[in-house]
């Protein structure tokens, strides 16, 4: 089998059998394909596309391509959702453990922020004294003793998305739905769950701008979810606007402490019940609604906060952080944001909003960066909201003074202000089962 | 600037411009540019296309990334031809004698031969003696002195076509029109010509393989060469039978050498006065019709054939070899093939016909091959042409025997047969002024 002959079988339109996707991707992994060979075929691909066959023998390859769990020691059913990414998506940390409040076990491998999406690793290393690292057998055990564990990846999962990652990063390739799906879904289906809710996050804080391209590719993650044996749902859900006020690691933990507290930012709390209800219901926990209502319980009984705290106290971190949020380390400078003229928010560039709360030093631009965990961002008026000259905007916190100026910019930059109030945007536009 | 732009630019299907051309190819040349963006580039060339502003920018940055010609030292008008490659075709060797011979200067660099396609080079060093390796002053000389000298390239032209054609053909985007005509042109521009006749093949044993496609890249290098200042006319002749009778170094020199003596087979001659009346029309010696008649009366007096001597002798030749042909050394052995049925001969792969010779050793399958010039085929039938059971078909000639069995079978399995005579192919297709 020679690579040559299945780029130009992909170039003419063809489609690639299980045995040439599996050439390709160990070709990838042993780097016996060069890198001109894979990024011809990545690009034939984004011209042609792939059908959910070869999407999904593309994903297994990627998924077969390095380490795999096996969580077989744990007891019940497993269940996780995964996020494409947003600006302020603090989901996980409310939707873990209201879900292993009711039962369901939470094995959850989360990934560290890159640019302007954050990660779940780096916002519970807010937490004083928490630790992300466990070996496998304290994971498997946290889990079976508490229901719930949230951790960094100890091993290398999916080797070969991180080989295509990095050429398709270079060579304009990243763009292509078969591509997007078979290196999420790779790396997710390395884990063990039995049960997956998909948070495809659409709009202009998401790398998919388009609700229908959402919609395709949440389609697509399903099918490919359930071709591996897997119970699947993925909700469409907005990203035009940050979800919830806070920005940065620490704010968000609050932000997540105080929405399992019940006093969390309407969108915010509704997406992480809607999360919740579609877990719990793959689950065998009831229809989407009972599911909901059992969720919207534990919040309200405190029973997911008490979980929460068992997580916390159980990695090493400080559960008074948790029962009084004001232990958290405060940052040096907060600065005011006010807006320039009067009117409506129309519209913000939440991508930007990211931005900005990385140049305050809460996210990372390269994977060696350090995080500050107190910086970032509280935003006092959101899209739709009416704002007069001068009001603040959003309040920005950073160990370093200089750093407000280019953060305001931005932030400034991306909001858009009107006569009018813009119509409402649905915050969950779709259900894909 | 940089590539990934550049890609993603292409690959949304946007115009690129002159400076974005320029860095590419600059790029490529002096190797600041990785091959995997190289290649995905070329990718997306291959399916957006370029047009004709684009396509000349990229032959013309092709052309200056090595060096350039200058035959202003050359007095007269220097007209040439170029063909896109065939089986068989041993039109230079013809050609290049009537025009020089009716006083259009002829200062041709040809190429080796690879795969089924044969070179000039090669079929000239077939003749005992000949050099084709010439200083540059001295070729100059002896195109002032005689008309006419046909070398091989002495110095690095257009390095960034060989870059780039080495990864088009391991990354399947060799097949692109924009890629081809740069290639082609940005290698032909690089010489000094007033005049250029393109001798486009097409069918079996040509790389475009439809008519519409040799039209359309006629077309497009045409286009380019009048933006470069070239005066162009373009061919589309029949390849899908070879040209002659004659497939092999020696086998083709001898050959020409009949058809200059005005005894050579009737396609081979109705090509190359074409392509002379073509060339000598350009440089104002008529009409095509007119030059064409010029052609012709150069050939049956003889005046053209005497221009070969002249040219081979200049070059350290032997030109008894030219007025007794049976002075080329002869392959040591020789084999009738022979048809396995009765009918007429409805259609030939031109191409397998070329590996065929390749494989009695009259080719190279890579650069560093050496070729035995005695070596090759004569035909005894062509396409159309009808055959007993028995009758020979073709006669093999080479120095070592065993390569007889595989050529045989080459060429039957090239051959089909038919009840039928099939219709009469033209021999030239088009004219592209």
């Amino acid at each position: 089998m020679r690579l040559y002959d299945i780029i130009k079988k992909k170039r003419d339109g063809g489609e690639l059998s299980t045995e040439e996707i599996d050439f390709f991707i160990r070709g990838v992994t042993d780097g016996s394909i060069p890198d001109y060979q894979i990024s011809a075929l990545c690009m034939a691909i984004y011209f042609r596309g792939m059908n959910v066959r070869e999407t999904s023998d593309l994903t297994f390859a990627v998924r077969d391509s390095g380490d795999r769990l096996d969580f077989s020691a744990i007891k019940g059913i497993r269940a996780d959702k995964h996020s494409t990414g947003g600006v302020g998506d603090k989901t996980s940390l409310v939707v873990g453990p209201i879900v292993a409040s009711l039962g369901v076990k939470v094995a959850k491998m989360s990934g560290r922020g890159l640019g302007h999406t954050g990660g779940t690793v780096d916002k519970l290393e807010a937490i004083p004294g928490l630790k992300t690292t466990l070996a496998e057998e304290d994971f498997i055990r946290q889990v079976n003793e508490i229901g719930i564990a949230i951790v960094g990846q100890s091993r290398e999962f999916a080797p070969a998305d991180k080989k295509l990652y990095a050429l398709r990063d270079v060579t304009a390739t990243v763009d292509s739905m078969p591509l997007i799906a078979a290196s999420i879904m790779g790396k997710k289906l390395a884990a063990d769950d039995d049960c997956i809710v998909l948070d495809v996050k659409t709009g202009s804080g998401s790398f998919m701008k388009s609700v229908e391209r959402s919609r395709d590719l949440a389609r697509l993650m399903v099918d490919i979810g359930k071709r591996a044996g897997k119970k699947m749902v993925a909700l469409i859900t907005d990203m035009d606007v940050p979800l919830g006020n806070a920005i940065g690691n620490s704010l968000e933990v609050i932000e997540a402490v105080e929405t399992l507290k019940g006093r969390g930012p309407e969108d915010f709390t509704e997406v992480c019940l809607t999360l919740a209800a579609y877990m719990l219901s793959l689950a065998d926990m009831g229809t989407p609604d009972e599911a909901k209502a059992l969720a919207k319980r534990a919040l309200l009984d405190g029973s997911a906060l008490q979980k929460f705290k068992q997580m916390v106290a159980a990695q090493g971190g400080d559960p008074a952080c948790i029962e009084d949020t004001d232990k958290f380390a405060k940052a040096k400078y907060s600065h005011a944001v006010k807006a320039t003229a009067a009117g409506y928010i129309t519209r913000v560039d939440t991508e930007a909003y990211g931005l900005a709360s990385l140049a305050l030093g809460a996210g990372r631009n390269t994977a060696e960066d350090r995080i500050d965990y107190s910086a970032g961002i509280l935003l006092n008026k959101k899209t739709r909201e009416h704002v007069e000259k001068g009001e603040v905007l959003a309040t920005l916190f950073a160990n370093d003074e200089k750093k407000f100026a280019e953060a305001e910019r931005i932030l400034l930059a991306a909001t858009t202000f009107g006569p009018t109030m813009p119509a409402k945007a649905p915050l969950i536009y779709d259900i894909v089962e």
